[in-house]
């Protein structure tokens, strides 16, 4: 079995070292934009062959593409000659509709693409973030259309066992509609109160719930503008959801009547309704 | 040196097991309105004198209320004809401002109340919430005014230092106005975001990000109901400012401009400005 990783960052090169780090009887190869990136990959064996060109990867029996969203429209594009009828392509980005769209477009066996997400990103990215351990327990959401093969599916589905993941099928639709509450709410959320800081700068650090509240703008800004863009109306339907509990919660606070608003908190409380 | 300590949950029990693991020299008294949390810290070697009244912990040279805040207003007034002119009283309330009123009006001795906030919170509460190193390397904020004993803020400084904590000097209004920011504001969005999550509800777990902006919404409802309508003004302010940042994000993402985007999100990443 030959696997190659196109896109040598956290994720991806997490994919290697989780592969390495079980043994798992394949070769992989792998290709980044950044030749340096690639030596480094190869250098620390999470790698096996550094390929030099993207096409240098298409001869793979799986290919898993964890590039950035935007960089794969080009890489299909630049695949349609060289793919295999049976190789199995997967990705790992955090939005899935539009990537469907691109495979069935531009991909020449579209119905060998599953397209997939492991739930287990933080806010580091790059080679140094990669960990062995990254996808142990973690769900890994694969999103099969009626099209796909069955046994692309089973391949993939295989695959990411192999890693220590779990494997959730999912339509797109329902999975980016999901991550817009579960990811992309509290991503906005930790940019905005960073915001708000910066015009009032506090002298006292914030204890947990601040850390863990605003931990995640540290994340990449130019990745996630383009994931926002991706998934825009879920996000945008959840943004206003959310503005709106907002203002509920305040209009409560400020009629301070203390039974309505420990009512609505009861209510919204984890271990509540 | 004597310590009492009213209030046996999951802050006031963790002081008394802090100062035993410390091996501080004190005889610990505690007192709590459920007279079997009482009889449980005794049995756990968390206090040494199981006080049954409230009344029995005035003997003591240093008083630590670790109450939720409405009950502050009976305890003052309960002491006030017990109280000895040297003992010194603090608390650990998350507001400071509606607590330095109350003992101004309601204790003798006001000038020996200094208020007092362990930045080491969880959304836990109660005696099985106790940890012995809960304060170690802990922020602890002390409000002491222009009417406070020297000595008084040095022994409660001196205090808290013992339990591993470091202690902060800021005004009441300062430490409310930058708490309203720092910590009410993520627990609104965490219950707010429980009641999105209520209404629709997901397939998917949330990963890290999901967890770590929802945890608070395990905090207790009443106290937090509480505490919200004693920092109203400050929490009411950053309520509004967060969903005009959030709006001006919904804004620039409808509007679909990839620059504009990405020169908030990157002006607003931690790493960023």
């Amino acid at each position: 079995m030959r696997l190659a990783i196109v896109g040598l960052g956290g994720i991806g090169a997490s994919v290697g070292l989780a592969c390495k780090a079980r043994g798992l009887p394949m070769s992989i190869g792998g290709y980044d934009l950044r030749p340096e990136i690639v030596q480094q990959a190869h250098a620390r064996g999470i790698i096996d062959t550094p390929c030099a060109t993207l096409e240098a990867c298409a001869e793979a029996d799986l290919l898993l593409f964890a590039t950035p969203p935007r960089a794969l429209p080009d890489c299909f594009r630049q695949l349609t000659h060289c793919l295999k009828p049976d190789t199995v392509l997967t990705d790992v980005a955090s939005v899935k509709t539009p990537i469907l769209a691109w495979a069935q477009q531009l991909l020449p066996h579209p119905q060998r693409f599953v397209g997939g997400h492991p739930i287990a990103g933080t806010e580091q990215s790059g080679l140094p973030a990669a960990r062995a351990d990254l996808f142990e327990s973690a769900p890994w959401v694969l999103t099969p259309t009626d099209q796909t093969d069955r046994d692309a599916l089973q391949q993939v589905e295989a695959f990411v066992q192999s890693l220590g993941a779990m494997p959730i099928a999912l339509s797109a639709e329902q999975h980016d509609r999901e991550f817009a509450l579960l990811s992309f709410l509290p991503h906005c959320i930790a940019f905005s109160l960073i915001a708000l800081h910066r015009q009032q700068p506090t002298s006292l650090q914030g204890g947990r719930s601040w850390r863990d509240a605003t931990r995640v703008a540290a994340s990449d800004p130019a990745l996630w503008t383009e994931l926002l863009l991706l998934n825009r109306e879920h996000t945008l339907d959840y943004l206003h959801a959310l503005t709106e509990h907002l203002r509920q919660l305040a209009q409560l606070l400020q009629q301070g009547d203390a039974d309505s608003l420990e009512a609505f908190l009861r209510s919204h409380s984890i271990q509540g309704a």
